[in-house]
């Protein structure tokens, strides 16, 4: 263990604080889950790996962690101001089939994404449609509470009423004042809503809609802020340590979050709020509209105009945890390939580790680089300082390999547990184990084909040709040129 | 497409009836998923696989197939007759958890395993925790029906009174004046139920339960037979075309299944039920108190003391097919290494169609082959006659690349395209992928060992040497004996 303690950037005061678990071993952590309706996009999915690491880190520190990502199935309209369509709705018109239809494809194809970036699973999965008569019974508190006001068969959470007592705006700093300002703005004649920032908890459904329940308010769908606070407190408890999602969902879905719960049941239900940052493409934001957009097939796979190749789920990883998670992260070719020599460097480092030889004693300090690991992961999971910090282990081991340092057992016992530890556990990197094999495949023919050149330069053409041809019958051809031989397989 | 006419065994009536949906080309398909307590067994991987290939085979004949299998989580009981803990709340307690990280990792566990089996993921995977309040409201349907009563918080359905207008023990053959005998013998004093068949659609809730719900009979849990009513009604509708499971849910699941809908909505709710067997190991039912039970990961690694070694998921799948869904399967080592040979017998004949030449006629009947193949399965499903008919194609391939046979183009073209479709989307089967890089490692090293052989016979112990020092670089250590040379990779 370091001498150093976890410190947490909380979004909700702007400092960083230590990390002190409301009921220590446990540790609750929530994170706003996709609403599945289309493909994760990337920047989904560096938020995901964000709480990623935070879950393996707090792990490996012996929290028992309870992590809870939800899936929303319902109640995510098209316009976030409680307007229009439900998005999965949408979807269902648009491929001709069954909302929940959608969000089977959808939820699959996440899991297939999440699982292709090594993302651990949380330990529950809940979803808002699973949900309905828990929603409705917060709906019902709040009312009780006199916080939330029942407009035409929809119910509205009263922030005014709100503001009054508590502090709304705490998490975001939007001014209540200001928000008043743009009601006068924004509310147009026939809006249920009595203030700009009201926002709906139970929203009366059109005679279309499909996705609907029976409430005491009469027929309808939960809002989407509420899923959260719901889920949240059956999982984890009215009081929980860390609450983490997108920066894009600070205001209103986090704000609206807090307001919930303390309208509910008077406590303010998160200790730490983390917020990930956003990605940019050649330094602009990424957005559908301009083009520079990808999902992460098409990153994987190179099939985009901007991407020269195809860059594999570890380079991803690992380029992605080159940034802070409070910064943003800026996609470019150079720093895509930069990431996979770097991947690939360290990869190679944790192989070489078993090459190299002991000494009685040590002149390197591996306890100095275990430590610097240990805090630069405390300082608010800062993964590129800690990525830095291993090259210096990589340097330590090639330095090692050429004899040009001395490692008792002990300490290549550590070294090597360390690697392990941080590169496998806590990054959650991998090999890349298809081209492991691939590997293992070309260090073969390589070491026949130099028999070959061998067999040649010797002029002992049987066994030339013996090899030509025996692997001809497993399908590989040789071709020789005057800078050497190369080899293609077809299967 | 075929002259012949799918025709399905339905359990029903104990008769094969030619398959005509209700609103083609619709087709609603409901199966019976699994309780998330406990790892998949094969017994359940037998009853996917059956209905894997009804949802690829009607989806071939060009139906579109909407097949929803349900997730339990929650509302089974230990005890089948509505007495005992919740399954997975009792497992919550051994692993001391939440029961719905249970569901958690029971479910990702489930789909892991469906996917190593190559089964298609169902359109809509609904869970009985989603749809509380549907349940609610279909027992409140049956109440008001005068189909069930309310007793101590719990809710029970009144099979007498059901069976004095409709036929309960249609689908089982249980008759109602046994079922009545049955309740003097086994209704102890205290019991809530009037009547032995008499079963829980709304089960009271004790004060140490975690997953309750309130409703309008207090705190509670729904019946374990309800949620498959509600799930198939809302998303398939009130009558639907095909409901499948295992034999053993059969009575009273099922039973209970068409007693509900039929007595909340007066509609018989399934137009074909179907109904797989059992497996058995060595001749005797597979039981887990016997020790002759094995699960699917155990099969596949060879891990137990009844496996001579490991079999390969798609051999256990091609196994699995040999036999007709209704009939018994039993596993033995010389069965599974049968189907092995199978398996990979297939497999190498649909690469050998690459190289078959043409002739200007045929000589072979490829329509007559494929006339064959749509007969056997639209008789109800069955896999081990198509199979067979598959292998009288196989025999075909060998004599026309032996030249014993003609074939033209374009009768080439469709002996192709037949056993593509058949073998890769119909059953399902595909090439272990993994295995084939594996083999290509394999037979370099073959070649490799050749080659040193020769050299050492010649006495050219220079060559051996690179050879061995060359491998070693790579981490592959060779080992000479008498018999010849074996390696070893670690990586």
């Amino acid at each position: 263990m370091s001498s150093s303690k976890l410190h947490i950037f909380n979004s909700l005061n702007g400092k960083k604080e230590e990390f002190i678990p409301i009921n220590p071993p446990y540790v609750g952590m929530y994170v706003c889950g996709p609403t599945v309706y289309s493909d994760a996009h990337l920047g989904n999915i560096r938020t995901f790996l964000t709480f990623d690491i935070v879950f393996r880190y707090l792990t490996h520190l012996g929290y028992k962690v309870r992590y809870v990502r939800n899936i929303t199935d319902v109640g995510h309209l098209v316009d976030d101001a409680d307007e229009g369509e439900d998005k999965i709705e949408k979807r269902a018109r648009l491929e001709k089939t069954e909302p929940m239809e959608i969000v089977q494809k959808y939820t699959n194809g996440f899991h297939q994404t999440t699982e292709i970036f090594n993302l651990l699973p949380p330990s529950i999965e809940p979803t808002a449609t699973g949900h309905i008569i828990e929603q409705i019974e917060m709906i019902q508190k709040i009312i009780d509470n006199g916080l939330a006001y029942i407009e035409n068969g929809s119910v509205y959470f009263d922030v005014k009423k709100y503001a009054e007592k508590h502090n709304y705006g705490e998490l975001s700093g939007r001014k209540i004042d200001e928000l008043l300002e743009q009601t006068r703005d924004n509310l147009e004649g026939g809006n249920e809503k009595r203030f700009f920032a009201d926002f709906a908890i139970w929203k009366k459904a059109s005679e279309s809609t499909i996705m609907k329940w029976n409430s005491p308010w009469g027929i309808g769908v939960p809002g989407w802020h509420l899923e959260c606070s719901v889920m949240s407190t059956k999982y984890l408890g009215k009081e929980f340590d860390i609450h983490g999602g997108g920066m894009d969902l600070k205001f209103p879905h986090h704000e609206c979050e807090i307001a919930q719960s303390v309208g509910a049941d008077g406590i303010a239900p998160v200790k730490y709020w983390m917020h990930g940052n956003m990605l940019t493409v050649n330094g602009a934001k990424m957005s559908k509209s301009l083009g520079n957009s990808f999902l992460p097939n098409e990153l994987i796979n190179g099939d985009h105009p901007l991407l020269e190749k195809g860059y594999s789920p570890m380079t991803i990883r690992f380029f992605f945890l080159q940034a802070h998670y409070r910064s943003t992260v800026d996609f470019s070719n150079e720093a895509l390939q930069a990431s996979e020599k770097g991947h690939h460097r360290l990869m190679k480092a944790i192989e070489n580790i078993n090459n190299i030889k002991t000494s009685p004693s040590s002149s390197v300090k591996v306890d100095e680089l275990v430590e610097k690991c240990n805090q630069s992961m405390n300082d608010d999971f800062n993964t590129p300082v800690t990525i830095a910090n291993l090259f210096e282990g990589v340097k330590m081991i090639n330095l090692l390999n050429e004899n040009k340092q001395t490692i008792s057992d002990a300490d290549l016992t550590k070294l090597k547990s360390h690697f392990h530890h941080y590169v496998f556990n806590i990054l959650g990197l991998k090999h890349e184990s298809e081209n492991n094999n691939n590997d293992l495949v070309d260090n073969l023919m390589n070491v026949i084909i130099d028999i070959r050149k061998n067999s040649k330069d010797k002029k002992d053409y049987a066994t030339a040709d013996f090899i030509r041809d025996e692997l001809n019958k497993i399908h590989i051809s040789i071709k020789d040129s005057h800078e050497g031989s190369t080899w293609t397989y077809e299967n």
